[in-house]
């Protein structure tokens, strides 16, 4: 290359000896490009210091390829490692779908909003993975009136999440229920949680929840019920609701277990478990006539590996590669069609069975 | 606006009610603008469909704000919960100062590079944040070949990691050792932690470390051993190495505590802490006569707090705090001088110290 001139796609391809169009796809569909090539017109990309194509690939696509998720604060909880295990999964996903993620932080819903306004703005990101859906959530609806792609991970819990649920009495679908989103179906988990005790011999099975309220814990609860009521076995239901964590865990299994039938409980957590578990110790050491208590968690968090605990494991690779599946199509879809977040519902919609991995508080002798 | 012509910056002005310098600085130094002034134009923008700045300000400053870092693939061990606090931090410090954190994935430090390579054709990155640093580190090598501005989280351990050691016989900074990084004083850690033992009348206190080589665990072996050394106690300085899960923990405090003088140990995770902690608890079980155990794990991770695991706690937030200050210097030196990753070394390389969280594991009796 000349002395002083800017380098171009020209020169990169020279230098890399390959064509101007491989370089191109490269820059655009590196996936299409085997790796020795890649690597070679990368090295020259870089040896000749060419950098340009962001901003050209940028006007011509009017994209981004940059996906933005808000990190949420990290919690004290235990179940916030799979988080951790969600973000790698996701971060891989998208990068193989050719899409980066993007990170930001927000106080609430409406700073996250302004915050999708500013990355919109300034960075042109293309569309956003949010978390912790809840009722009335403001950030979906603002996402759809301003018609930008997005998945959900976790369903629109304002008509109790059931999928197919969200159409309305003239049979359409509302636009915002009606969202692509990907959620694990905890319900279930909690039916084969309870069931696994059923089966072991257990009769009075109780169950350790969050405040009433929040859409995940009562599909879990509603999980554990169903299985009771098929079983002729609702009469008998204990529920203590409690926070998410060890030290209130130990406390509402302390106030369960004074009912001396009550021989297993199925908690809405790990910590919770946790808790229910140091309970359950003290019992057993202090009262060596009683029977032995049965306990499963939720999430199947390192922690539980750690005490052996037997918990509900949730697919996150699965959910990260279904969440990157619904937002590239979207993204494909919209040069042909702007209102293409308007489509058709039913495979937009995506519950991922989870299962239970047993353990030795689940294995106790009846 | 006119049907039909595409908003500029002029347009968005007007819709907003402000000045056009007004718009730039909410693009590009949102931070001075005052909030509602900033949401009013960033309405106006979304309104009017204005998109066109991610562009003209690359091109103008050559830079995108961005900052890549590798999302490390989920441990199962009980630590990885440091990486959520660490990450929500990054993010948010980043966030103050103007940059955005993109993560990406790699099955390695030879694929990191690979990475860096492409995020810096194709999406422009700025700079690099690199955690997991070790000796003979190729990635730390490649950036300061590249002059790439970038910190990591983590000292080159080439030298041992001691600040200052860096300089050559020649008294110049090595090129490599030499480049800004953040670290976790692991040593003073575990000195707090032994010298806490030591305080409470332990005289025989083992290390349950992890196998020997990796930077940080010697780190942290250093820390106990000085202190066993400075109270004349070295001579019975007992280690098990191991590697870092709940069982090998659980293993190696068997084995330690066959010497029944040893009555305290301090371990170089919460990982292995906690599997220290059952062993001790069946000892206790067969073994009423024996001294109780304490114990002292490393990361004060929930898990620690869970069970009541005295710990040292790593400050993450500054550790975040201090990488995004060393690179909005760097991005900001650039512009006059090329060459800015050559600089000073001294205040460029930051060591935190840790602080120690006393619980019940250490709080026994003796």
């Amino acid at each position: 290359m000349a002395e002083g001139s800017r380098p171009t796609l020209v020169t990169v391809a020279e230098h890399a000896r390959v064509s101007r169009q491989t370089v191109s796809n490269v820059l655009n569909s590196p996936e299409i490009v085997r790796p020795e090539t890649r690597e070679r017109v990368l090295r020259a990309i870089e040896e000749l210091g060419y950098r340009p194509n962001v901003v050209a690939r940028q006007l011509r696509t009017r994209r981004s390829s940059v996906l933005g998720l808000r990190m949420p604060p990290a919690s004290d909880g235990i179940s916030g490692q799979v988080l951790d295990r969600f973000l790698h999964a996701l971060t891989d996903e998208a990068q193989r779908a050719g899409l980066r993620v993007m990170l930001f932080t927000a106080e609430d819903d409406d700073a996250e909003i302004r915050e999708y306004q500013t990355l919109r703005a300034t960075t042109g990101i293309d569309g956003f993975v949010l978390a912790n859906t809840h009722a009335g959530d403001p950030r979906t609806q603002w996402l759809c009136d301003h018609d930008v792609p997005f998945v959900t991970v976790g369903r629109p819990w304002d008509d109790g999440g059931a999928p197919g649920a969200s159409t309305s009495d003239d049979g359409l679908p509302h636009k915002v229920d009606d969202h692509p989103w990907v959620d694990i179906d905890g319900r279930a988990g909690t039916r084969a949680a309870t069931q696994h005790l059923l089966d072991a011999g257990h009769r009075r099975v109780a169950f350790l929840g969050w405040p009433e309220g929040s859409g995940v814990g009562d599909d879990r609860l509603a999980g554990w019920l169903e299985t009771l009521t098929d079983a002729g076995l609702a009469g008998d239901a204990v529920v203590q609701r409690t926070e998410d964590s060890v030290a209130m865990g130990a406390a509402a299994a302390n106030r369960v277990l004074r009912d001396d039938d009550v021989t297993a409980l199925v908690c809405v957590s790990d910590s919770i478990a946790l808790g229910a578990l140091a309970a359950a110790r003290e019992l057993a050491a202090s009262r060596p006539d009683r029977a032995p208590v049965a306990i499963t968690g939720f999430d199947d968090t390192p922690v539980a590996r750690a005490v052996d605990l037997t918990s509900v494991a949730q697919p996150v690779a699965d959910v990260a590669a279904r969440a990157i599946e619904l937002l590239r199509g979207q993204l494909d879809a919209r040069p042909d069609s702007p209102d293409a977040s308007t489509g058709v519902a039913q495979d937009r919609q995506v519950l991922i069975e989870p299962h239970l991995v047993v353990r030795a508080t689940s294995r106790a002798a009846r």
